[in-house]
């Protein structure tokens, strides 16, 4: 998916609303566990509850892989049922891969070539090289881990060189040597609101995957007051609010109120730019 | 496996070799592509041929995953084989896996309680509880990506902070917090033998895992020469120089005169300590 078309999405749908398909096997509602595939039934009806209401989904490779066998198929089923029927819903793996040159072009292969999935979240520990095989795919894009929302962000992300400059910093900063905002995003993470100031003074034009909004603690109106900007530039991920509101059998229909409480929130902080 | 079972091991073997189990269905002998799972076929002949030379199998996730269900197959057939057949082999799922906290131990679960491997190759850049829930675990092991051997190894891990330390024996140094050398180990990638120093600096005691010697340019020498300690403290790996050392019928055999090569130099290294 090319960006404007990303961004003509979130125009049209008024919402940049991301849901993570964190699937769990053991909180899904019960009566679920008789069906032949559990897993991929819940992200079906998960995903045809709140499919108007958001224009990504996030699918987290370790709840999948997690399965074995199982767990990947139901993977690839989720993928291949989003794309299609709704097309135009961005799909984004989850995987934060990173390795070696010949490594990582094995997982972009694998990723954009057989899966056909629009964007893969990669670590930038390993540098340029772990990095460049998942770009050149025309309208594919890498997401780059920047500033996570987790508390052990703290321990190498925030480190400052001797040059001032902390390692995310360096992260935003380098890596717009290898790819512009057409082809590369960043995570940021949202429970930590004022620091999106100094990521859009790096990076003002990316989109920025934001996970952490609601059970991680995170404020979508900070997220928006400092990282907003003139094309959104921001697709705001939420997990197990929405896939766990209820455990019962109108477990889609609650899914989908959540969803909704959400979009209300961005349709009001969208008319700020569109 | 616990510590002093992998000594003992290197000790009655007389090797610290890994083999990388880095299976690519475009490389390996074309005879075998009639064979029903011809990744798995392939494995079990390098592993049979191989076993008595080596400590240890590293299978690269990433060749497994670009196969889909196919590959997650072959990848736990592998697995299992080693456990059935020669149970006193490390198994490293090299994975570089490191997401926030609930993620990550879906993901330990996943290789430790349902595959039983024994190690798995963890990312640091999100820190402390992106690494934890790997531990804890009796007789299984993280090891943490400390200097990869790639080029872009240079772009964020010598990164030098304000106090002087570089990123990487941050890393060092702040996950010893974390765990000991009874749970952690550290991938030090082999093209910089003269860092193996400044390591050993900061972890005399911990099991180095070192890519690199072979295909990539490192020399087996060199890291002997500033990276052993008196437990050893090395654990090699080689992936395509010992996989792919003929393309023949013959493939197996040819795999084991190279890891025998490799074996014999390694042998006269541990005269030096054992």
């Amino acid at each position: 998916m090319k960006r404007s078309d990303l961004i003509e999405n979130i125009k049209r749908k008024k919402s940049f609303l991301c849901v993570g398909l964190d699937t769990d096997i053991k909180k899904i509602p019960a009566h679920l566990l008789q069906e032949e595939d559990p897993i991929f039934a819940f992200n079906k009806a998960i995903i045809d509850a709140t499919q108007d209401l958001c224009i990504a989904y996030k699918p987290n490779l370790a709840f999948y892989e997690s399965m074995g066998v199982k767990g990947w198929i139901a993977f690839e089923k989720t993928v291949n049922y989003i794309k299609e029927n709704y097309p135009d819903q961005l799909i984004i793996a989850d995987a934060k891969r990173g390795d070696i040159g010949n490594t990582s072009a094995m997982y972009a292969r694998s990723f954009f070539e057989e899966m056909d999935i629009d964007a893969v979240t990669v670590a930038p520990y390993m540098g340029e090289d772990s990095v460049k095989p998942f770009l050149g795919y025309d309208g594919r894009w890498v997401i780059l881990l920047a500033l996570t929302s987790n508390k052990g962000s703290m321990d190498f992300q925030l480190t400052t060189d001797s040059e001032g400059e902390r390692l995310f910093e360096k992260v935003l900063r380098k890596s717009q040597e290898w790819a512009d905002e057409e082809a590369m995003m960043y995570v940021v993470g949202a429970t930590r609101g004022s620091l999106f100031s100094d990521i859009r003074a790096i990076a003002p034009n990316h989109f920025l995957l934001v996970p952490g909004v609601g059970a991680q603690g995170g404020s979508l109106k900070e997220v928006v007051e400092y990282g907003m900007n003139k094309d959104c530039g921001l697709i705001v991920n939420s997990s197990r609010q929405i896939l766990y509101a209820s455990l019962g059998e109108d477990f889609a229909q609650a899914a989908r109120t959540e969803a909704l409480k959400v979009q209300n929130e961005m349709q009001a902080h969208l008319k700020l730019i569109f």
